[in-house]
């Protein structure tokens, strides 16, 4: 059963910091583990209405996350790892062997879900070694591990939104300006955000930061979430549509372009939302600096380069009548790649917890590892 | 008053190209003058339903341009044309020193619409022109000389989009598949088009062509307008978000890009609706040409070069809202350029009706007047 459990009018929270839906970074919980229910901010519902939407089984988890209630790579990833916990905790197996195929059951469901952040996978595997390094406990144990691994692994990225943004930060002067695409927020991961996290962080060291946010094309995550989050974090944001980036480089307004990542492969090509690559080139163009910021959970040293990243492409209806309202012809063909590639030659550095990295990123990258 | 008129269901004009909404062509009739009536496909309500609105006075006109039930360079001009013949018919003044202050009030009026595209300025001082050179005849003689202008101007554009079409097509390989952004179709002009009527004169030399059409936010003239037109002229199409540009273009799937413009200066700086500038840069960093179509009332040698085109600026509405749904946080601050200006060096060469120019556009321009 699914059901939505309302919570405080989001204007309500900035006055009230200590609120249920913040985290110790004092931006929006994304994803809450409560009594073994997962609760996530239904994504799909904002900016208009701020609900959490709780899931008690894997097969509610996935349908969420194909639903895009829950999106954002790292945040799917601590999605999913619950999800595992949500999928074997009534199961009635007396040993790891008849235990595993229950695990395999729900870990395939889950990763059958969006194809392109690699998190996924990675939350996904890391909860399926926990649990065979302990296959030789009890079944209750073994429930109880995983439970624990998946509060890790949130945690965890919490802890590396925190010092991405801290080293982040150092790249952000007094009185920049930056362009990001997409939404790399605290609604994108476990934690403070990617891409966000690092402008929440020169925030916080007091720097006085502005923001233009793309809107995000088909599905608007710039309008409707990363405006939202800038509101609330009380940073000067301003809304652009996606075709407007250029001009705004031109117009000397954008002094970094800063964005989150999907998979950031060992070459360091990077698949990120849509129109990533296009901003990237308009950057380059301008001779603005581009940023990616993610954590180490996004890079996937198994794939050489970008070409080998699997982009989802999703339904024509998100392009052509995603708001309810027919805005194109009826019979009319589209073509919506949810994601695009970033040739690593775009990228001025990347931001990972474990420190910054720059070209060239077959090395730096090997590196941090 | 303003009545709107139903014709015929788009889809049926498509197996009736003999039917009142095609011009000769075989495309949409935009603008039709009927019995001292200016009927205007209401644009904005395509491609859910296409309906003329009638105009009966120049303050009905002055709303509907403004509203972008009438929107295109070249259409703006010719509708205003007969603007000011609604102007002046049930005028009462005895000769022509009582008729111009009439003239000017209207003009004013209408000039005072939209500020970028050069046409309109263009269309509104030919009509002066015409009438100055004609202040000695009565009244009644100078409203008949001023009807039949006003044809001219809309009968030329219709020609200049034959020209135009020929010459481009040229540019345009059996088998190509073009960019293109906004609506630079029949929908834009008096005629068949600039942009699209370079395609569609390939179409009917029997050259098989395919077109991605940018979306264009905020006001989606490439989802309702262009991929309407497409389907009218049965030419293959396909509908991509702007921020999917750079993508396509990196799969290899576009051959040329070809746009419209508002306004082109004297340098070849080109204004054109916001996005293009964008798409530009995209083209040049992915090797692919980038073509301009426009007539010769688009281009002002007046100004310089494109700093001093002054650019329109849109209601945050339109991004916040434009889908009849709130899409972003209310109160979110909004920048909507409704231009953008593409400097001369990337564009590959400009279509015109006397010819296609190419760089330096400073000798290349003025050489065709």
């Amino acid at each position: 059963m699914v059901e939505t459990v309302k919570y405080a009018n989001p204007q309500s929270t900035i006055r009230n910091p200590q609120s249920a839906i913040r985290n110790p970074q004092s931006v929006v919980e994304t994803i809450k583990w409560e009594d073994g229910i997962l609760n996530l901010i239904d994504q799909t519902r904002l900016p208009t209405e701020a609900v959490y939407l709780s899931c008690y089984t894997p097969e509610e988890l996935a349908k969420a996350i194909k639903a895009l209630v829950v999106r954002g790579a790292p945040a799917i990833g601590v999605a999913a790892a619950y999800g595992v916990v949500l999928g074997i905790k009534n199961s009635r197996a007396r040993d790891y062997q008849e235990l595993e195929p229950e695990l395999n059951r729900v870990i395939e469901l889950l990763a059958s879900t969006r194809p392109t952040a690699v998190n996924l996978f990675w939350a996904l595997n890391r909860m399926k070694q926990t649990a065979e390094s302990h296959k030789h406990e009890d079944v209750e144990q073994i429930k109880r591990v995983l439970a624990e691994e998946a509060v890790n692994i949130h945690q965890d990225d919490k802890r590396r939104c925190q010092a991405m943004g801290e080293f982040g930060a150092g790249l952000i002067r007094d009185g920049d300006t930056i362009l990001t695409h997409c939404n790399a927020g605290a609604l994108a991961t476990g934690g403070m955000g990617t891409a966000l996290g690092v402008i929440y962080a020169a925030h916080q060291q007091g720097k006085k930061v502005k923001v233009f946010a793309d809107e995000t094309r088909p599905l608007l995550q710039g309008a409707r979430l990363t405006a939202w989050e800038l509101q609330e974090a009380g940073i000067e944001g301003t809304l652009i549509c996606d075709n407007m980036a250029a001009q705004v480089m031109k117009e000397g307004k954008i002094n970094l372009v800063l964005t989150g990542a999907d998979r950031i492969v060992a070459n360091g090509d990077t698949a990120n939302k849509i129109g990533t690559y296009g901003v990237a080139i308009l950057a380059k163009e301008h001779g603005i600096p581009f940023y990616v910021a993610a954590p180490l959970s996004t890079v996937d040293l198994n794939l050489k380069d970008g070409d080998q990243i699997p982009i989802e492409e999703r339904s024509s209806e998100e392009v052509t009548g995603g708001f309810g309202k027919q805005t194109a012809p009826s019979g009319v063909k589209v073509y919506s790649p949810a994601f695009d590639v970033t040739p690593a030659k775009y990228i001025t550095a990347i931001i990972t917890e474990k420190g910054i990295v720059r070209p060239p990123y077959q090395e730096s990258l090997a590196g941090l590892f």
